[in-house]
């Protein structure tokens, strides 16, 4: 896919693909295998050798945009990622979505145990605290703050973990498009608009381009989750590398559920317009891997 | 308990519960009942009227030792104490310690669901960073980096987590005295000494000040676990207000085990000593809450 915009053409698979590899290799170096007692082994399986890296490449793409810091934004890109690892090492447990495959591999309980699971995910959540201050000399004290403030906000009760709450209560509930919508908007927006605040915070940019990228950051996050749930239903367990069928086997409201599959896909294309509108309301010059990435959201197959 | 130094007499009693309450009202307010799908309510349960409160209160008089940001330290205090309650409900999970009873009360997974209980302590840990991490009008951007710093490591891998992975292994293990007070610097030790850090990282000290802390720090995190092993054999679970005996029951290597109980008393008054001598040579005034709480981690009697 190529975006050319006057300049230089934007080569999509080339800027991916070297992002992929820069976080691919800031993640094998900061989730250390010397964890105590065979904790960083559990820690590693549960981030490293998968996994799209869609928030990583959005807090990149972002901090790009606005020209920021990259010591910062590598740092943040790990951290979401961690995040949001944890979270699925968490959501996979029996007590849980109970899901034994993740990734194509085992999950982490299935491989190490429920407690070394459990011990993993909390870990994972910390380190990636850890990630975002580092010693001042390397990052600015004031980024390192904002950086906590936005993923400590995204991953809480008033984010992800309230999300998944929600989530957990809506079992066999029939919900309506905006109880959907609102929880979505936790459990999986929240992290991937905060992708995108995270990477604009490593640089400075004023109200206008700030409120744009908020928009763009939760269309993106919305759009993620309907195609996540057309997936659920349309594609193979090894196409998607997870169990596939388990929201309605599980009796889960979806997009699909709520409003049928052709217009889960209007849906999605919608959002896509949303995210592409705000970008050129952005008054940012740099936008392509922005662009590219809401395009990859909504168009792909697993 | 009075510790007068020259000066006006110091009230131990006094301070103490002048700094509870406030520390109780704190952590009322900031855990909101509010969050999704009762997930408030759960995490509400694991942190609300329970506890001796001591990391909290070990921020707070270290940040009087070095008189640094009162909102600050309030904020590290309470962020401590959420990381220590979460560490609780996923450690008394049924595929960890899967203990029932908790501070005279129903442990969290018993009263809402392991689910919920899984949520909360995920919840609770981005709570405490996010914490930390209020507008920087509020608190300088380099005391909120720095807090959330010391409080990740000491969270994470290195820390608490690390340390909980090799209690998980050493089940059933024979370990020396060496091994065992590395397990437990990390399990306790590590966010015990943390508070005490946070509460300096509040405001400035010279090198001097800031090792004689962290020394300080390391004993009273090492008696808190020498006296905690010593009162499961002693103690009964009513005045423990959780189950007591446990350690023999699953076969933990403890101080009473390795050491016995009267080398493990000797040991825990060396570690007072050690506190002491440390606050002693500190060149801070004011320290008289510091040695006060050591005296109390180590006279307990639950």
């Amino acid at each position: 896919m190529n975006v050319s915009r006057g300049g230089q053409p934007f080569l999509v698979a080339a800027w991916s693909a070297a992002h992929l590899e820069a976080v691919e290799q800031a993640l094998s170096r900061w989730v250390v295998a010397q964890a105590p007692a065979g904790l960083g082994d559990s820690m590693r399986y549960a981030v490293l050798d998968g996994g799209k890296r869609l928030r990583p490449l959005l807090v990149l793409a972002a901090c790009e945009a606005v020209h920021g810091n990259t010591a910062a934004s590598m740092r943040a890109a790990c951290a979401v990622e961690l995040i949001h690892a944890y979270s699925l090492v968490h959501d996979d447990m029996p007590c849980m979505d109970n899901d034994v495959l993740r990734r194509g591999k085992a999950t982490v309980h299935v491989k190490f145990g429920q407690a070394q699971a459990l011990l993993a995910g909390d870990a994972l959540q910390a380190l990636a605290f850890e990630l975002l201050t580092p010693e001042p000399d390397e990052v600015p004290a004031a980024i390192q703050a904002s950086l906590c403030r936005l993923l400590a906000r995204a991953a809480g009760h008033e984010g992800m973990a309230g999300g998944q709450a929600i989530d957990l209560a809506s079992i066999g509930q029939a919900l309506d498009e905006d109880q959907l919508r609102q929880m979505h908007r936790l459990k999986t927006g929240a992290l991937l608009q905060c992708s995108v605040l995270m990477g604009a915070a490593c640089g400075s940019l004023d109200a206008r381009a700030s409120a744009a990228l908020a928009v763009y950051g939760a269309a993106v996050g919305l759009a993620f989750q309907v195609v996540d749930d057309i997936l659920d239903v349309t594609a193979d367990s090894q196409t998607l590398g997870k169990t596939a069928g388990k929201d309605a086997q599980q009796d889960k409201p979806t997009y699909v559920s709520v409003l049928g599959l052709e217009r889960s896909r209007d849906y999605a294309g919608e959002l896509l317009v949303q995210a592409r509108d705000a970008l050129a309301c952005s008054g940012l010059a740099e936008t392509r891997a922005l662009l590219a990435l809401a395009e990859m959201v909504v168009n792909r197959h697993n």
